[in-house]
């Protein structure tokens, strides 16, 4: 088929662009950032609070829906986007990241991997053709395929000997899709931890396969940010231009800026949920710990100038309180305003990259961040 | 000044009857019920959905707000109202309940009530005027005096005693008010545990003090039934028709029916909000606790009909796997259906009472409602 992948705009100074990408359930305008709906549900947002957030598509995750309720469930019912009441895009991941984070006693085979899952210890074996018939089931309109995610750090000789197994479940999994008729895209994922000549021999090899796309995997696992830059610039070069890129995982605001200047398309990450959950926000200039008791009194929104639903209407003081008081409300709102934050991002470095500003705009982005700029206020 | 009250219907069968409730923020429209907002919010909504549940008035929790943030903070920003961004009335309970339910440490004086806090432990000290003081500070329409709620259950000397001391607090709360401009309606709390005599004996204290309205208190507190609706009809009749009469912390769906019928005309209840969290669920024939494997596959919404915003989108199957997974966006639905339920049916009795056609919709609703009816079904 051709590519569904199209470039729209590059910029001069990066390997930044702009383009479109074309799934079954629509278009996707990249860069894009992908909020994280692990079990079925971005944590604490409604479909309706994540379209008036102008989210595209949602990532959902292939281990925990099929540990719970099942993905033949999920089927029965008519699919992941009918279950959710979702009906843009989803992208599922393999699978193998949380076999390989959370599940236990594993047994990793050529055919694939046994284990016990996570929460009632049943045996299960999930290997490449498992991974994209539960994929095939939720009903994702972008599949992964299904990968060994080594540790970090890990050895040269154990990261190569992983990828070669990753790259012949690649070739299985796109094997898996060929007989299907109107299949969803199907992504390859780099993998080869922290070595550069791996990283390329893996890419390498998933070009030769022909994927719709390609992710970088294995990253934000652990590793130094100049590791994770360096595992994204060691792959990057050898994907075709003409397919999306997916770095997954990722990361802090000013990560995904540079890894836009790398070349990456697409995000997902948990922080913007996960620290909106422990009353952490995210601003141009860094984050807030709504906990902080330099809030008690501060009649300030989240962030000046900010159109989310919490800004609009809520003090910090107000949702300092509701933190402290454990209120699902705080949590809630802040949930809001960070996966808006995420989301604009993102889509604002799409328009500085159309508008042909992207270099200024990445550079004062960077500059004006300061990581965790609040937490060492923190109230003892 | 005039009573805040109007009569506009009234059934012939039973003392229920339809009113007007007129404070500094509007008119409410009685029968009525009022979501508990404890913390400075009603758990899990956003004052913009309690709006499209056409919620007219909340109740906020002067013990809890005391305690945290603390009513200066509050007062500092604003106020109760502009702090968590609600426009409409608050009613403000007195913290006697919570003092006596919560805190640790209590002495009670003639003068009030030594505790220390469940939060830290703080020493604190709250009597007639303090709880007054505390309620100004918060911006409440509607304030409770200050009362002691003996236990459950209670000696008549003991309960005589408590009323009495609940009595000259009710004095006291009253003239405190009496000097002060705009002040907001002013309810006395009927006390006397399970004795009739000592319901009427409160009742008659309270009316001559004259208050806004009338409270029923030291209800829904263990006790049975039916002492719970001999505790109720001990009292109305004491009350004048022409103040509103509240029934504290009440109750299940058709016990509020049939408390309306015996002349109360408000409402509030932890129950919808509370029970959302753990799962359950509230419909016109009883309660489904959505954990119960009979719903995994079950495509209906939770009531066939319900025009709340989670039975509008979603099915039973996804809400039970959303509480079996521990996700907010499950508790937070099912929060806004049971809310929903509680202000429907209760504005529901008071559509029938101005059409007379209450008896008819008494009689079917307390029928068909079975308690608790799918507890038994409970999965192991």
């Amino acid at each position: 088929m051709d590519s569904p992948f199209s470039l729209i705009a590059q910029d001069a100074s990066s390997s930044a662009r702009a383009g479109l990408l074309s799934t079954r359930r629509g278009k996707i305008e990249t860069p894009v950032f992908m909020p994280v709906g692990t079990q079925g549900t971005v944590k604490a947002v409604t479909p309706d609070e994540l379209i008036q957030l102008r989210t595209q598509i949602i990532l959902g995750n292939t281990y925990h829906l099929h540990v719970r309720p099942g993905e033949k469930i999920i089927e029965e019912l008519g699919g992941l986007h009918r279950f959710m009441g979702w009906d843009r895009p989803i992208l599922t991941d393999s699978g193998g990241f949380q076999v390989f984070s959370l599940a236990r006693l594993r047994r990793i085979t050529e055919e694939g991997v046994y284990f016990q899952n996570h929460l009632d210890g049943t045996p299960t074996f999930i290997g490449p053709e498992e991974s994209m018939a539960i994929q095939k089931s939720l009903g994702s309109d972008i599949v992964m395929a299904f990968d060994e995610c080594p540790p970090y750090p890990c050895s040269h000789e154990a990261a190569a000997q992983s990828l070669a197994l990753t790259d012949r479940w690649a070739r299985r999994c796109k094997q898996w899709w060929d007989s299907q008729e109107n299949r969803p895209l199907v992504f390859g994922i780099v993998q080869g931890s922290s070595y550069s000549d791996l990283r390329c021999m893996s890419a390498g090899g998933l070009v030769e396969i022909d994927f719709d796309g390609y992710a970088v995997g294995g990253v934000s696992v652990g590793e130094p940010e100049p590791e994770m830059f360096l595992a994204i610039e060691s792959s990057v070069p050898y994907l075709p231009e003409s397919r999306a890129r997916y770095a997954m995982g990722l990361g802090t605001p000013p990560q995904m800026i540079e890894m836009i200047a790398r070349g990456i398309d697409m995000f997902d990450c948990v922080l913007p949920t996960r620290l909106a959950r422990n009353g952490t926000a995210f601003t141009a200039t860094g984050t807030l710990n709504l906990k902080n008791a330099q809030y008690l009194r501060d009649q300030k929104p989240i962030e000046e100038g900010c159109k989310c639903p919490a800004c609009r209407q809520f003090t910090r003081a107000y949702l300092r309180h509701l933190v402290k008081a454990n209120e699902i409300l705080g949590l809630r709102l802040i949930t809001l305003h960070n996966l808006h934050f995420y989301l604009t991002l993102v889509r604002q470095a799409r328009e500085h990259l159309l508008q042909g500003t992207f270099p200024g705009f990445r550079k004062k982005f960077v500059t004006d961040y300061q990581e965790w700029q609040s937490d060492s206020q923190e109230e003892s």
